[in-house]
């Protein structure tokens, strides 16, 4: 299985045929960052349509068989995702709702402290909220994945400590490989290992070190050395690959409604525009290379199978679970 | 199978408790009135909590399957319900999203024109308007049950013609038996016998002829004159019971928030408020009394089953049909 993590932007007819070239056999998609309740509606509806017109190509999963099923199916599975919990608002019974709705993977916050917890950018992480804690616990019985790629640390710990079940960090680095805000530390990769939890190693030109950028085989080592922070059990592909991403969509992503100042996001003001795709990585059907990276770097077949879609199989299959019961 | 094709107000345990003892199998309960997208929402979630709390005696039906388990299980089926369509906002894709989240019968529109079409209070009846036939189309696409009770006669006529499976008029009256905007024309009652569809006869004291309210003889006599004129196959019980309703809930229903005049909704200036149950119905398990006076007035056993619940019963099973394809 070849699974990515995260990826965002515009998905129309070229991405799906770009992700099915690839051999791509699953994708969490981006479908808000800011949004409410009925925005995020909306674009629920938006993957119904696009489903009901090029459902020749992908489908929207809601359980580990649907995504097991892709490769026989020659189709990419769509797993929906939110940056954000802003599609709660505030709300506890909506959780429920979005997940009936084909939602599975929300992320507590994104780069701004909200009613769950701390961003990674704020200058004072306050922890996993009250209600966090809440939609953290209905997450899990709902069958959710919890990701905490844009959360602050110490709300990313009491989120592993606190969750019934595995977490996923779907979109970054370790932050002993490159320091970046948007990285996760030593004891943060060390806490989700111990709970079972998965990190998707991005490929991201602000969050990755030059070499990860420059060639398949640099970011193949930047896995490797996740790999031995994180073991070979606890990491995975999370591209946070942009289809079709415009200015205003970054201004969208780093502004939303909070602000009228100029923001960088994961970049800043001597980088302060969109970045280039790393150069290994410019279409997205490259995704098909990096088993072969990363048993050029030195794993085994078998642990290369898990770094490429094994280890979010199995975070799938525990986590969605739950939604059966 | 006993059905009721319109309940409303604050349902509790007691209520369940009661409709158990009454031997009653189904109910469509109301969710909202004026109620947008989010509120709506909140609805459902209320009614999943009261799901949870109170499993024991009712659960929420999807299908006409779960409704036709309700006798073994001991339980009272409810079928999630809005008497306005306002918790679309004008999104078509809405219709499918809360078709998932277990809506299964939606008004056209409450007493005032919307989106959709004209109501029976309004002076001039616009008839079916563009987004209604989308709506319709869409209603019968994924298995929601077109309801036009408070609909004006004009766009029920259209909704009638329009739509592809047969509708219901969950709650109201002949207007040939008891003239009031609320009731239907015979040529309404024409039309919907014509496309197999079915109207619940009214409990409501301001709908329902004298006779109807003193006695269960009488309402039985409203019914047989129903069914000469829709054919024993097209009426149901509708009864518009309302549940632990306060003035504060009369102010919304009639009022909302597009006034702030005085509104009489189905009683009027002479007769401004809250009316007494019907004589024969106290209490809503007097249900249970119904299949013995019709039988009483003249049906058979046969047709009173129809008329107690066979014919919803039909009609959901055929207009569910089209969620499971």
């Amino acid at each position: 299985m070849l699974i990515d993590g995260l990826q965002c932007g515009h998905f129309n007819r070229e991405v799906f045929e770009t992700l099915v070239r690839g051999g791509v056999h699953c994708v969490t998609s981006t479908l808000g960052f800011w949004e409410g309740t009925v925005e995020s509606m909306e674009s629920i509806g938006h993957w119904r349509d696009m489903e009901r017109e090029h459902g020749d190509l992908f489908f929207i999963a809601r359980t580990a068989e649907d995504i097991e099923s892709a490769p026989s199916r020659g189709k990419v599975a769509i797993l929906l995702g939110y940056q954000n919990a802003a599609l709660f608002e505030g709300r506890i019974a909506f959780v429920e709702l979005f997940a009936d709705l084909g939602v599975r993977v929300v992320q507590l916050t994104y780069n701004n402290q909200n009613d769950l917890g701390g961003s990674c950018y704020e200058t004072e992480d306050s922890g996993l909220a009250r209600f966090g804690r809440e939609v953290i616990r209905e997450m899990n019985r709902v069958g959710m994945v919890v990701d905490c790629s844009h959360v602050g640390d110490r709300t990313t710990l009491d989120a592993i400590n606190w969750s019934e079940q595995p977490i996923a960090i779907t979109h970054a680095n370790a932050a002993s490989v490159f320091p970046h805000k948007r990285n996760k530390t030593d004891p943060v990769l060390a806490a989700l290992k111990e709970k079972g939890g998965v990190i998707g190693c991005a490929a991201y030109r602000n969050i990755a070190p030059q070499t990860a950028n420059e060639s398949l085989r640099g970011w193949c080592e930047m896995v490797a050395r996740t790999v031995d922070l994180a073991g070979v059990d606890h990491v995975g592909i999370g591209t946070d690959y942009s289809h079709n991403h415009g200015p205003a969509d970054y201004d969208w992503m780093r502004k939303g409604r909070w602000t009228r100042t100029v923001q960088y996001g994961a970049g800043s003001a001597a980088n302060p525009g969109p970045t280039p795709k790393p150069e290994w990585i410019k279409t997205v059907d490259k995704l098909s290379t990096v088993q072969g990276g990363l048993i050029d770097v030195g794993f085994s077949a078998d642990e290369a199978d898990k770094l490429v879609g094994g280890n979010w199989l199995r975070l799938y299959r525990q986590v969605f679970a739950a939604a059966g019961r």
